[in-house]
């Protein structure tokens, strides 16, 4: 059973594509930071660019969604769920592009176990959205992947507080302070927005379960 | 005369244990910024977990919420309208948690009066919509506490502007300025937040009267 | 040819005031910030409290379009369109009014050549908006507009990407990179909020064509 008429089968297509480009955006910032220190600052640049690409491919995604949902007849509430799961996954992709850039505007020389660790979240959580669009195409039970993806973004928060508290309560040097705090908050930041998508998708499937 | 069919009831039910709730917050996060100094560090973080207790009731509180819409049929505009009042009720109350954690974490030693400005302003404003919950029941003119409230918004940013001010002015020690300028953006955040709500309040009486 | 049905005329009166009014803001924000060296202290507050009243009026102006809209009977979508751009263009003028205020407030100094760009920048893209205004009313093809504020928004971002990796490699007193990432960062975000406004008149001209 697919809650899917014909016409509205292209928008899964593009949401799917949407998500792995999601994805793909999320393992180049883990190689990123997992990388950045054997790296020169050319060579920091050069796998920014990468990440840059991917968010292109995405506003491009994006854009085709919507010029597409705006010549189609669907039902408003659906046609709004696919326009905010458009928005929120290019939004991810946004940010993982705006993070990666950062650490190279931000001249941050050091990747600590903390950016590691959000790092990881992050591409965990990508990766259990990714999944459940396929999931969503068939209206399965999403609780699975909702409970998962929560449960990263409140590992992710205490991450980001642990973080802060030892920025704060160990840190002498003020402009590291600012530094890390900007990519500590915008690492975070990928995480709630997961927890969004998460949250519309589960809300289409107790629609038209 | 009431705008509520017997089965929205419920919806206006969570909504006013919602804006309790996040009176209860307001309430707590008053008493923790006055006693602020005379606690230790382990005090500070008990304190603080007591507001995250009420943050964690908020989210299951917005939860039920949103299943039951998803499962009530009522006009898509009264859903959007209960849809976004519950989150951005949600919203305030997230937010007087992450500024109580956030003392913690910054580890800010020093109350100013600005704060306790601020925190005053915040109680009033979330008392002022906590009264206005039965009147939207009862479709009385909101322009009383809509105009309440506007004006408590304006109130905050007077008291902001001039505590960022006097941060840039008059402070040397420039973590002391990255500190006290997040703690400020948050508290003022909190007014905007309530303004959302009853401006989502008196938009649903005027369609209704 | 026009999609606006006669009652409709009045909200694209009300939508051409308030775009008016924040070209009219970011006249004066470029005249702000050019002569700001050769201003005193107290000449600066004063236009900045310039700047404030034109962002009175946007409030006022918008709380006067959601008002008709909630007692007006058009189509849920274009109430929608209506509503967005009300609010949008409404952000636009409230953005520049913090930054003028933020000058001040935070006591800056010195304008920068990235500053002087991006207050450019940030007005030829309310101006190109304004214009689309008229174009809106007659279902004109906005490739155009849309074009020019998207490539104007791409401008911004390179120019403040500039700024942030000059400030974080040059700079070494910590609280002026406070104070110019702040200022960069919202003069950034009014270029967005353009963007924000193009795409929401694209989708209408879509929808109606």
């Amino acid at each position: 059973m697919h809650w899917l008429v014909p016409k509205e089968e292209k928008f899964f297509e593009m949401l799917t594509e949407q998500s792995e480009n999601a994805l793909e955006g999320a393992k180049e910032l883990r190689a990123f930071v997992n990388d950045y220190s054997k790296f020169e600052r050319s060579e920091r640049k050069s796998k920014a660019h990468v990440i840059k690409s991917i968010e292109h491919k995405g506003d491009e995604i994006t854009h085709r969604i919507i010029e597409k949902l705006n010549k189609t007849f669907i039902t408003p509430i659906d046609k709004e769920d696919i326009h905010q799961m458009a928005v929120l996954l290019d939004d991810v992709i946004d940010l993982i592009n705006a993070v990666a850039l950062r650490f190279v505007l931000l001249g941050v020389e050091r990747i600590d176990g903390h950016i590691i660790k959000l790092v990881d979240i992050i591409h965990s959580s990508v990766a259990e959205l990714n999944k459940s669009i396929p999931d969503l195409r068939k209206l399965k039970d999403m609780k699975g992947h909702y409970v998962k993806i929560h449960s990263l973004e409140n590992e992710a928060d205490d991450v980001y507080h642990e973080a802060l508290s030892e920025l704060f309560h160990f840190y002498k040097n003020s402009i590291d302070i600012i530094k890390y705090k900007e990519i500590y908050e915008l690492l975070e930041s990928i995480t709630d927005k997961c927890e969004d998508v998460a949250n519309v998708v589960e809300s289409i499937v107790v629609k038209h379960a």
